[in-house]
């Protein structure tokens, strides 16, 4: 299993250990968080990143905090405003915090409450790698379904694995139960422009695992499928809306328009905390507008955890002339029509519907409740 | 007019003026090549490149050996195998020897020779130039056709301006009459990864012309297409077959899978000499695989022309882990029934269909001959 994040009390004191995601895939570099302030700066500066790696690393912030004896409210709210769209980090951060303070009002005692707090972080971890293992497993017996046969040629976008996840990931984790059952003869890895996170993350974690994979161009994909060498299509969710629109890294809905046009599955593995009956539809979702610098220069690990390479503004190598603006979504959506399938530890909703989401969402609080 | 390249007859004896292209778009940088040793270095850099431009600079440098007393075959020879696979290197170097030649044999003397070679590159670069002018004023016509009321938001792929064309270009050539015509409401341009020609050029050309231009990743183009921000996609082509099978950079397919997805008209404008009669379909077009390292590894303007900023094999900063296949296709085939519209000098086909070429091509030939 990747270490992207650990607990770890040496005689010093209890800490948090993360892999430093900016540094990769060039060197696997460790951070040691003695205290909260280190542990924000390191949610910053994305050393940690992913929405559910993000919850979990909040939690385990405010645990540090209360084992070490810190103010606790001060951390959470440190931890929380790290980075404020991120809603699993906040979450995080509440359940460990509501852990603490339930154990106090409780009479549990400051020790007590801290050790509340750090079960809760362990819960939350173990909840998040359980839940990898039963996408896993799910998606593993869609594809099964969808393509008989097996030897599956998966094309994935962006990074879903261990590195944001307390467990094995979503999209990702399903091609590696592929890879381990022997079922899967390739993984197509999408660079996903601006960032790289294909490249630079997904990459990192296909070779860590022995998968047979290869890297390509966002827009190299449509060659694949016309060449008639991808089977079915795995990504994962930002969010996905009541009707199951899914929002997810920009680049994501051409792959669907694509998958469509060569009758292949196009399928989401995302847990079921991504589905929010609260958003209706697609066009509710907003899509956030990044800087276009991420798209007007470019940057490159380590560099990137060394602030920057080149005398552009955004700290890399300018590519386009000075002045140029651009259109940079951090995500795309996909209507539900273009969804073959919405997996999650659950299980999966195929076709897509509203009922269909409906009626998954019902079944987990009843098994949440019971 | 953008000069990216001129011949000149200073005091101290003729030369070819390059555009340094590698620079672009940090650097204007002019290279003035007073040998073809320099020529073919030149050409060998990419500091000049494109098709078309490519043809017009071979038979500059038959030229300019021609004018200075150098050996002409050897010359010929050089600059003929500087890019093999550079088909309009080829012929223009062809065609400026092929005049000397010819004005030997009359008897005209070597001094009458270099001036008939000169004579004869000077006529490639006014023809493509009036190709251009034709293609820009068809291609228009065609667009106020296809959508009536103006205001064009016109999406293009890679760079087909006046840096590769003795003349304006093709695609952006049509979107420049557009702009000049007052009815280019935005040109969309995408990056074009690996290599970047949208951002590093196309950018360059629009922000020289005084476009409204926004640069994006390859990978949003699908968002615009879905929020109704394209209205029509423009590309040019590197070779099309008998059946109208077009052969382009690597992310056109993907486009006109959008395109058509999304109801948008596709148009391919290109040179006539562009359509090879001898290809019959598009699985008969060889596509050239391109060394991974492009995908791999990050190089950016002006390194690219000092040779490389990083410690990656390629010379570039690596972005994916040590041994890293990637899949890298420099064009991709997009079939006849996706393409709405090809545009030549000599007027537009459409529907495109195999009868349809064949009939331009046929008209084509007359014009010549007449």
């Amino acid at each position: 299993m990747l270490p992207s994040l650990r607990w770890e009390e040496p005689p010093e004191g209890p800490v948090v250990v993360l892999l430093d995601q900016t540094r990769l895939p060039v060197e696997e570099v460790e951070l040691v968080c003695t205290d909260v302030p280190a542990l924000v700066r390191a949610i910053q500066t994305l050393a940690v990143r992913g929405a559910p790696l993000l919850g979990i690393a909040g939690a385990y912030g405010v645990a540090l905090a209360a084992v070490r004896g810190y103010d606790v409210d001060e951390a959470a709210e440190l931890l929380a405003g790290a980075r404020p769209t991120a809603v699993n980090l906040a979450y995080g951060v509440r359940r460990a915090a509501g852990a603490y303070r339930v154990a106090l009002e409780k009479g549990a005692g400051r020790e007590g409450a801290a050790r509340a707090a750090l079960a809760e972080a362990r819960d939350l971890h173990r909840e998040d790698a359980e839940a990898s293992a039963l996408m896993a497993g799910h998606g593993l017996a869609l594809l099964d379904e969808l393509l008989p046969g097996g030897g599956h040629r998966i094309l994935t976008h962006c990074n879903t694995g261990a590195l944001v996840s307390g467990g094995e990931g979503t999209a990702f984790a399903v091609a590696l139960e592929a890879h381990r059952a022997g079922r899967l003869r390739r993984l197509w890895v999408d660079e996903t422009r601006p960032l790289l996170q294909g490249a630079r993350l997904t990459a990192y974690e296909a070779a860590r695992s022995g998968m047979a994979y290869t890297l390509l161009t966002d827009n190299a994909a449509g060659s694949l499928f016309a060449a008639g060498e991808v089977d079915a299509v795995l990504i994962g969710a930002d969010r996905i809306a009541a009707d199951g629109s899914v929002a997810n890294k920009v680049g994501s809905y051409p792959l669907a328009v694509l998958a469509r046009y060569h009758h292949v599955p196009f399928v989401v593995v995302a847990p079921i905390t991504t589905i929010d009956l609260r958003t209706p539809d697609g066009a509710s979702i907003e899509v956030e507008q990044r800087a276009g610098q991420e798209v007007t220069e470019l940057t490159a690990p380590p560099q990137v955890a060394a602030g920057g390479v080149g005398p552009g503004a955004g700290g890399g190598l300018p590519v386009a002339p000075l002045g140029t603006q651009a259109y940079n979504p951090a995500f795309d959506i996909t209507p539900p029509e273009l969804v073959t399938a919405i997996v999650t530890e659950q299980g999966a909703v195929s076709p897509v519907t509203g009922a269909g989401i409906a009626e998954l969402c019902a079944r987990s609080r009843q098994v949440t409740i019971s």
